[in-house]
């Protein structure tokens, strides 16, 4: 309990495990608290934009990188960090089970997390026919109907999956136009049994034990309320930084951590990388948060010889 | 010849074809032109800090990304280009193969080329006992001895590489230490035939159709002079920048591209990704290279729509 790390990166995804095989190589010692293995990128049905490995589940993608990060030999710790305390030059994170770690740097690393939509009936239908992740729960509506709220990336990529395994999948969105990559949206054309409600909100989810249906803010043939057996909320990310809100850190105007060209925050010893920050133009992609990582470790390694 | 291109990316390597990917899939119509698939990395004995891709050559690596990239139909004209116009909104590019083409946007991503010592006997015995890939020529000095001038990554990498081949290394730095990642100074010690002249600066070269010796400007040994039977230079890399000249882009001191954040260049239908330009905080690596390239590409699929 008393030693101090030299690094401690916190999160396990693309960002993480990229910092902690630049680390290894750098000699830099260090480890990683993070609850899940890979990360969002886990949830993800098909990764086909990290060049060089084609078309792969976000899961084997996930063990791929977990494996080459613990080649160099670096410990994972698998929980989530509660609150980090700045001593001195030294920092105290307290680790949700329990653990106490001290370190002299740090790498933010914990990503996005879900938007909730905030709407009558999603809190307590969560689980019960209300999901945030259609690679997770998508098989339990095989057959059935399903909607999905959200026009980005995610939304777009979780209708083709749920297209495969569902009846029926309607894709409620409030813009005019899906702002997807064409990649999808192309795909999406060729998905008979994919329906578009554009220009329409979901303004409450209803259901006793179960989800039964959904009242829209603008009538779809003719109807203002449409059933679903599933709801899959796509509805955009924010940060996952509560946790180190001790430190307070710079952020822009949506939350993320404003971060330097070499990944500095704007607190000394603290550095971020990956889709919790506002680098890389706002791109968040694996080989963005990746890249971020790796600067990352580069500028830590350098700051720890002086 | 007169179809004006949305896009052309100059430059096969990372950059390039993770530029490439991503404007296949953002259903930007373009081409690249390179003379080389995979650029440099090609050159490399062996890849391992490329998270998801383990312990690879350079060439096998290469392959990977250019089937990749092809995979969603990208030509590659394999060839380079000799010069750009500017015409009105319009770019002109001539190529070595005598091709002209023309294109709305380009991205520049050339990378560097080696730097060259400029020292006495360096051209003349070019090919003749001097070589600036270890990778591609050390195998014509197998059993013999050789050296490597400079004391960064791919000096210790070249270094390692020449340690299985030959049978005396010597690793001339003008520097008191390497500059090499922990990772290769770790494993160069573990080479018994790898023997440092650090703090030395080779002067000369000399022999008359074949490397015979160089000359250094410190006694090594008790000498002077140090018998090779091949040199290879790794003195450091600069921006393959040339043919663009004529676009008269903003530069910073060491001659390389300036980008802003989203990867535009000071040239408006220009944008540049990878070891040309100054971003990721000027550390030039294929993860930092591949993500310039995506965010290049995503700023352009916005201009192109305006």
């Amino acid at each position: 309990m008393d030693k101090i790390h030299e690094l401690i990166i916190i999160g396990a995804g693309p960002a993480g495990l990229a910092a902690s095989i630049y680390a290894s190589r750098y000699g830099v010692e260090h480890l990683i608290v993070g609850s899940l293995l890979g990360g969002q990128i886990t949830e993800t049905h098909e990764i086909d934009n990290y060049p060089g490995m084609e078309n792969m589940t976000g899961f084997d993608f996930s063990q791929k990188w977990g494996n080459h990060a613990k080649k160099y030999g670096v410990k994972i710790i698998t929980t989530n960090v509660d609150s980090i305390i700045k001593n001195e030059e030294i920092f105290v994170l307290a680790l949700t089970n329990g653990e106490v770690l001290k370190t002299k740097t740090l790498i933010l690393a914990t990503g996005t997390k879900r938007r909730k939509l905030a709407i009558a009936g999603e809190k307590h239908l969560l689980g019960a026919g209300v999901s945030y992740c259609a690679t997770c729960d998508g098989f339990f509506y095989k057959n059935k109907t399903v909607g999905i709220i959200g026009g980005a990336d995610s939304a777009a990529s979780a209708a083709l999956y749920l297209s495969d395994l569902c009846q029926k999948v309607y894709l409620i969105y409030r813009g005019k136009e899906l702002r997807a990559e064409p990649y999808w949206k192309n795909k999406l054309k060729n998905c008979a049994n994919v329906e578009m409600i554009l220009e329409t909100n979901v303004v409450e989810i209803l259901g006793k034990d179960h989800l039964q249906k959904v009242k829209l803010d603008k009538a779809f043939n003719g109807q203002k309320e449409l059933a679903l057996n599933g709801l899959f909320i796509e509805a955009g990310s924010e940060p996952n930084i509560e946790y180190a809100r001790g430190l307070e850190m710079e952020t822009n105007e949506k939350g993320y951590i404003k971060i330097s060209s070499d990944g500095a925050t704007s607190v000394v010893g603290v550095w971020a990388a990956g889709d919790i920050t506002d680098g890389s133009d706002g791109f968040q992609q694996v080989i963005t948060a990746a890249a971020e990582g790796a600067i990352a470790v580069r500028s830590i390694f350098k700051w720890l010889k002086k």
